[in-house]
């Protein structure tokens, strides 16, 4: 791979039995695999954030579950995997899934190992064309030469796909109609300066980082023709919860007539929430955001507190379009999220 | 000094020949002064932005002035202080009013170096008379147990004064009115966790910081009482260039009807551009963004790229009041900005 030559990103592969995860913690700066036969070290590396993302997280424990399949240990690695990030939903469905799949197979004398194998492929091969499907739709949403800005990081390190809101951003690429990608850093975590930039350079899609506080004031400079962002998890009326600082752009998006987009799969939508007003906004360590100094050069003074909500709400008014694998949901988006759900269930 | 005991903060100190300058650049890991007869070593501290804000650096070039009277030396040292940083409308004003005070004191046979040092010495007393002033003008907007939101440093390291809006911060503290600080970090150069955050420390007034990006949801929430920014340059109708940043939380503050003020003496109003519309947005160096990470490992990938605006504009409407040594202004703020121009000129 040259750097003029974009080389596909494989996060995460499984094979005979052997799964190897790249480890996102030494990125950008190293691009080391973790390979291995045991199901122990998936755990391993969900619960050091090696592997991130909430549906990329379900993948790798489905496949954990395959492997603990080979060894007989499926009760017990269903219940380690499911316990090494305790807020991920994909992950305990995910699960739940393979366990589910790996029993029947048992009870009707069938291969429990295949059973289990075939369950955690069908789970990726699911999130891949979802995603393919959203960057699809989402791309059809943007004007020639766009130029749009992004949060955090919704690729291919956070779904195993090619991801969601960039996802979209890749597609359209793909079409050519992506002028420029501005990048948030997304502090405190940095998973754009990080991560999506990462991304970005490895397809040879040209980007520019900017620091979180410099996106309002470029959207009000015009050039900036949508915004893509993820969702961590969507109210039954639209209201939408991300990575913080997600509702600041909304703001600004909307101050500057700038299309707001949330892309993300249906299984984001909880229907069991009515409005953000219900969601809790996870209170993280203080220390993500104290400790981003120098070696040895302290950026805080001694004893320095933080607030770190790790995530906002964005209402639904400031949202132009939910794209899900479904199909692009608009306002009013509580009649649009119910119809699309009892759909689901009809064809299910 | 104590933690438990808040010492005076001296930036700048100049007595008989002598001028103590805290070194800005090693905070707030270590509190160094620089100790020099050598006028030339305060153009060197300006260069290498060991003294920042603009007030300060108008403060200390005029020091510097008095400095060079006493070695003959004014009229070079007045080509090389103004050029240390070009761009600073308070560096060409102070050095300006030095020279012409040491000249007529030369014209008239009294003694430049004694007319040098007052002159210098007067700049920097009415400095921190105007920050007392906007002090008090500005806590009595402030409801009793509010707390604050503030961005970037607009203190005593900025001023040599007690500040503008930290030092409105700081006035409202001292009457009891002040629950808490939200300190946003203000990426790309953080002073708002190194030099904001050390000041509140050492005034011994309670604090936390925020990732830029949290404000907006930290504001929906429903606990911040008021937004106190400064300024760097403010147009004829009211519109105000600040550090990048400010733009956003001002359109937050809307959204949640929180009052937004603006904290700046009349020296930041500049009648010559009618609307922030006029105003350039100062690019700087990518490398403020990109070069965060910790020693020895890559935050951003190899070729990143990033967009660095300095500054962005915060239109009038979106500002509750000005404040200034004057008064404070209020919508019409062009009406507001006029008549309190042409009373100082009336009093002149």
């Amino acid at each position: 791979m040259s750097d003029s030559q974009p080389a596909q990103i494989a996060p995460i592969r499984y094979d005979g039995g052997t799964l190897r995860l790249l480890d996102q913690t030494l990125l950008p700066g190293e691009e080391r695999y973790i390979e291995t036969r045991d199901w122990r070290d998936v755990a391993a590396a969900i619960r050091r954030l090696a592997v991130r993302g909430a549906p990329l997280i379900g993948i790798a424990a489905a496949y954990g579950m395959a492997m603990a399949a080979r060894e007989h240990e499926v009760d017990l690695a269903a219940q380690v995997l499911a316990g090494t990030r305790p807020t991920a939903v994909n992950l305990s469905w995910a699960i739940r899934k393979v366990a589910v799949a790996t029993k029947n197979a048992t009870k009707s004398g069938g291969d429990a190992v295949a059973a289990a194998e075939s369950e955690a492929r069908r789970l990726h091969e699911k999130q891949i064309a979802a995603d393919e499907r959203m960057g699809a739709l989402g791309a059809e949403l943007l004007p020639a030469g766009a130029t749009v800005l992004t949060h955090c990081n919704t690729g291919t390190l956070a779904t195993g796909g090619i991801g969601t809101a960039l996802g979209v951003i890749k597609t359209a690429h793909r079409q050519g109609k992506i002028r420029g990608v501005l990048v948030d850093e997304t502090r405190p975590l940095l998973q754009g300066a990080r991560l999506t930039a990462w991304e970005l350079s490895r397809e040879g899609i040209d980007y520019d980082i900017i620091v979180d506080g410099a996106a309002a004031g470029i959207m009000a400079s015009g050039i900036v023709d949508a915004v893509l962002v993820g969702a961590d998890r969507i109210a039954a009326n639209g209201d939408t919860a991300n990575k913080v600082g997600t509702y600041g752009l909304a703001l600004a998006a909307q101050a500057h007539d700038v299309p707001f987009y949330v892309v993300a799969p249906m299984s984001t939508v909880d229907r069991s929430i009515e409005s953000g007003a219900e969601i809790v906004i996870e209170q993280r360590q203080p220390a993500e955001v104290l400790e981003i100094g120098l070696e040895g050069e302290a950026i805080v003074p001694a004893g320095a507190t933080a607030l770190n909500p790790a995530f906002d709400v964005t209402p639904h008014a400031l949202i132009s379009a939910i794209v899900t694998e479904r199909g692009v949901l608009r306002s009013p988006f509580d009649a649009a999220i119910a119809s699309l759900a009892q759909l689901a269930a009809v064809m299910r």
